[in-house]
């Protein structure tokens, strides 16, 4: 399979620099245009970058030169890490313009015609790209917090009807960006705010376990609360349920629901899928982010001390790697999903029609 | 006033050396026996002891000869350090012996005919040292994450009635003594247990808010479900609560409540008694642990983000000094509930009279 | 004594925030002008400075109308704690109009004509205010790793000559002001450079214990080399010394000569000069940035492990509080002694007289 | 090649899960024997130990029995991260019973017969072991932070001559074990003091760099002052270097000896080691622990800001992994060194002889 070429849109952002990782080697796609703001079109990405990842910069991205956000792009798929001060416009030009936007902005991720995938759970939502006034399309994946709450419960709603959750999150410093949380309020200290994450938490979840119409999603009806804080961790994003069911499992219902649960990504074996999406663990003081982020390359979110709640009716912890699994991971296994459904090879409404109503068709490609 | 002489159970521990801070120069104490297991015995303390503390042991103190908790004590007050390992027994013996042990252990926290006190709120519990088979008395305090707990539910459960309250906590490391926790395990890193942790706040906030009967403390029946974590803070542990009333409250009234709350050591004008004991803060992002960890000397909890809640009523953050006001200071305020009241200048049974069928004449004195 | 209006220069920054909090009840000047960027200017300052000190911002300082740097101001005195960006003709400006500019900013500290004091050491370096242009005058204090490192220095050249010094910094965050560094930047991380740092230690450091002549100060002949680091501590420049001596003297000497340094401060009874301006830790564990660095309210720096060493003669390690006696507490000691000397009640020559031709005289006052 | 049989001795410590991380499916060995204090022995390895590795636990080692450092063992090389408590004795009993002692122990290094190796530097040294008593051999690598200075300094050495240096280390926690250091000791603070540590720098690194001779290795005539910090970095020992030299290089030469530096494990490409030993960073602020510890998964240490030192001649800052090339990975390529050039494969003498007196044939093998 020849690899697609794709332009990274914020490229010198934070997310931007993690998708350059990630789809280094990608079987499937391949960084041919990197895009920022006017101020650092033309010059070498090397030069304009501060590159924060683990991994050092290749020349060969290094010495790319940077394009603006006002040019037009060569590439058909356009991963987007752009602020959201200015992704909204632009992406929407892209997509304008006959572009794949797969976008890890929020601006869009409410919009009434714009899936909001994770495509283990909700992959029939990308019909909604019908709806879209575009030649091409926008697709959003969720906020990082939501994507680890929404892929918990989802498997759980399924079968035994989420009715209510409280959730309290300890959210990792990657996650606010660069340079993002100043060290003074950080260090040997908790900020119990993080602006509209909260909202994103309780809105998003309910969009992506929704349930898909002719007339667009209708939000699942499960009541969320969220509570949310920065913690001085670098990568990982803990949080605490307390969930309220309408039939009552019991723990080892939970916890088998949980470990088994497997989604499209698996079983079209994506390269970024991991085997099992949620891996369960059973020690008492797990997961713990320094120990447990990178599982399955950071792509798998973790779970743990799944127990009876005296409030509610179970109690559990989840962690999940934010930067990976809450953000351009979850673009990638997008694209992914969308590549091997069908889309890219065919025209729009053959794929629509492939990915959803002919799969056993799609999956045989 | 003479200052009574006191001494410190476990004074090597960071309980113990928490309470000689506390005591220095205080109005109604003076610390003038150290006591400790018997391999400290016998030594200087300046000698045995790995002082921890913000400000330098005093020259006094640390030449003080350190006694063993075999040995019998002149002072009458005990303040209680001790370890869990030992604690039982120990206290129980000085207290056949006459002396009133003033514990922050946890070992007969739980016992039926011990006290467990937060003067604001219960100090009618103290009616259960009747029920003991002493010559003088065991009276305890909670555990820290409990104290902030209660001590926030208190006010709105008299007025509101309080059904039920998830909380989640993230728990400093000078919560867990010394050595305590290991650096390896903490440092950027979250441990999401700590062992009896979540059992305690369940149980413990359920006897303070209890009702005193004859028959001793009938349990308030409030459901409580809580999620225990350690984080990388130093002082202060932080805990998001969800409540849901029996009579739901504004906001407004929430605030107003929890601001306006005082209880006897207000009205006693104790020296260690905040003027008031909850603080409320009305930024968006507060308290945090470094800012506000020692608000009125670390006595006063404080609370903040008090908003309504889309799955119980209301929720909101609270923080409190885990070893001030969650443990040596709440023993501290404990033992001037006492002495004020007027216990330790008459005999016991007169105390009793007078603290709970006339307090109007004890608080003349 | 009446209190003396002061303003201060770049208020809403880090340092002008800690001018604030150490010139509350300060017995010799009352904060009466707050000047920041015409950005700011006329709002309230609560409403525009993000205030990030231990204690809360009283209402007073809170409701005070920022002015801006292009007005006038009425105070005779201003501490200024400017970005370097805008301090060196904002503080020329404020010269020329009269003022006396006490500065903790960088931008004249290396002038010929300004005195870079630190009134232990060469408070006779203040002459050279006769050489400015100014109606009013200029006058500074170090860098805050330079301030530790020459306050060290000074007692032991007098004393025995220092030829050469190697010092390595291990510096908190809080020198770096606010946003400052990035959380992901330092998190379980060193970053080793600090933007001129290791000049400025250099040069100034030789300067401040340079000979004061007709003609200028002729810095100190000291080699110093040194590499500065920025470390996961928030307050306390911590800094090793390796020292080469003319006259090589004994560990007890150096640590005697380091204990019992007195300067003019300690003379002149200053309300922010500490007892002793070095203390001298004998744990071999100390000096730690968490534990020693408010010694003296912050005013002292601690010094540790005075011991051999096997290249030079004498090696130890020195910590100070960086925000404290290394910034604005070294401005406010600088204009106390400039107060206490006479300078501000009589006119500037016969200030020059009395501090340096006679001060028996002045000293009386 | 059939892999050899080894065990790891002090296998529940944190050198003793590195070295089993470090072995899985290692091209020479394989870890067939784990081996602990009696108290942990006839259990399975994964309830004894407290696993604090990044990667799970695998089920065969962790289902492996434990055996007491008090039984005999089958594998003729024994990997030894034994504290040095119990580390003397014990290693010297398996040596006695013919086994091949790799150690990471202190115990044994500054012993005259005992080699301190490292490959890329003295592999000559191992002729010391035919001085030794023993049926088989005692092999050690020095300290963490003296294998990142001797390797830094070895190849100026020889090429320029070093007299004297200066270092300052900035050492993580997880070179002091586990549980090691107190979160309460080391959470936003540095500790000044590590045990020993200074006097390590300075012996072992002189015999490291030493001359062998019939009569044992005579120390190298350089003088070296060394001033040891705790700091709050995970991994990463980091050391500024202030050097004087005979023949002082310029900078250039410098950058060029350290980029360019080779030894044995790179000509004979053992399995473990880096294809540069030294990698030289030209960024001003690095190398950093978080962004450079694993460089060359590890193996390499890294070194930057090569600068003109004002007191020396040279000055620069080395970061390497404390655990990886600086205890467990050490040991591991002393290990391959020894079987690659022959010894194994042949007996005792006959290995010393291929080694030393005809590298070329070994080297062949």
């Amino acid at each position: 399979m020849e690899r697609l070429p794709v332009a990274v849109l914020g490229a010198t952002g934070m997310v931007g620099q993690k998708f350059i990782v990630l789809l280094e080697n990608h079987p499937f796609f391949e960084v041919k245009e990197l895009v920022a703001s006017p101020r650092s079109a033309g010059q070498p990405f090397g030069k304009v970058c501060r590159w924060k990842q683990e991994r050092p910069l290749s020349s060969e991205i290094g010495n790319m030169i940077v394009k603006s956000t006002e040019e037009e792009l060569k590439s058909k798929i356009l991963f987007s890490g752009l602020d959201s001060s200015v992704a909204g416009p632009v992406e929407e030009k892209f997509a304008h313009a006959g572009h794949l936007v797969i976008s890890n902005s929020k601006n869009h991720r409410m919009d009434e015609d714009v899936p909001l995938i994770i495509p283990e759970i909700n992959p029939d939502h990308l019909e909604l790209i019908k709806k879209q006034p575009y030649t091409g399309a926008i697709i959003t994946n969720s906020n990082c917090s939501t994507m680890f709450l929404a892929m918990t419960l989802a498997p759980l709603h399924r079968k035994f009807g989420v009715d209510a959750v409280n959730v309290t999150t300890m959210q990792a410093v990657s996650g606010a960006g660069y340079p993002g949380v100043a060290s003074l309020d950080i260090l040997g200290n908790i900020i119990p705010y993080i602006k509209d994450e909260e909202e994103k938490l309780e809105t998003e979840t309910q969009k992506i376990l929704g349930t898909y119409t002719e007339k667009g999603v209708i939000p699942a009806d499960i009541k969320i609360s969220a509570q949310c804080h920065r913690v001085p961790v670098y990568d990982g994003h803990t949080e605490t349920l307390s969930i309220k069911f309408s039939n009552v499992p019991s723990i080892e219902d939970v916890r088998n629901t949980l470990a088994e649960f497997r989604g499209l990504p698996q079983e079209l074996k994506l390269p970024s899928a991991p085997d099992n999406p949620i891996v369960v663990l059973d020690e008492e003081d797990r997961p713990q982010p320094l120990r447990d982020v990178w599982t399955n390359r950071g792509m798998s979110l973790c779970v743990g001390r799944i127990r009876e709640c005296p409030v509610f009716d179970v109690k559990m912890i989840i962690l999940g790697h934010n930067t990976v699994r809450g953000a351009a991971g979850a673009s990638i296994l997008n694209a992914e999903t969308l590549v091997k459904t069908g889309y890219y090879s065919t025209d729009f409404h053959n794929w629509i029609y492939s990915v959803l109503y002919s799969r056993e068709d799609s999956l045989k490609r």
